[in-house]
């Protein structure tokens, strides 16, 4: 595997074990400044918003998983396939179960490090 | 504006032109034959079950606009992200509009034309 895949490999497998840690800087420190999420229904929103949304969800208990369908690097941009499942559980409340794809975009900051730039997640509610 | 950029943009406007006329091959044409395309809540699907979606919606009239907010080339692959909004309109039914954004992945085919790869479509039905 090439050095710019493990480190994408890497980022994806950092990202979802700071989400499960509620590790929000560490997530934070993954994405462009200028990071876009895209999800249905919604206007896409970047950084800010996505940090005051992870900091409001503290104790909402993430475990997910995330596996990599399709990878392709030019240059310094790269895009990623994901199928991702994600269980999110309130404090007393009923786990709530989201499963789908997500198509990823990310770029090569200019220290060589890669970062998210966009995310369009197309996750669904999932029966139990 | 360059050649790919240009050729790029030249493609999404013939895609929603086809589309709105109801030219199935036309837009058949303008994707790779391994295209792939992610909606919230349904697996992946290819070119064949596009064809055949498209070809049994034949009846129903559909208009809609694209503006594309972002467009990235990188070697053989580029991404855009559009804002979109579609009315779709059955025989003696109600207009059903959906709005939201595309994500895209196009690549350059050997032959040098450009063909869309991947679509991550996050329209969600919005109030007419």
């Amino acid at each position: 595997m090439k050095a710019d895949e493990r480190a994408i490999r890497d980022l994806v497998d950092t990202w979802h074990r700071a989400t499960a840690a509620g590790d929000t800087d560490t997530v934070l420190g993954l994405m462009a400044d200028d990071a876009l999420f895209l999800v249905p229904g919604q206007e896409p929103f970047g950084k800010e918003a996505f940090a005051n949304a992870s900091r409001g969800q503290q104790d909402i208990q993430v475990e997910g998983t995330s596996e990599i369908e399709e990878l392709e690097i030019a240059g310094d941009w790269a895009w990623l396939r994901s199928r991702v499942a994600v269980t999110m559980t309130p404090p007393n409340g009923e786990p709530q179960r989201r499963r789908g794809y997500a198509l990823t975009i990310l770029r090569r900051r200019p220290d060589g490090r890669w970062a998210l730039a966009r995310d369009a997640n197309l996750l669904a509610p999932a029966p139990g």
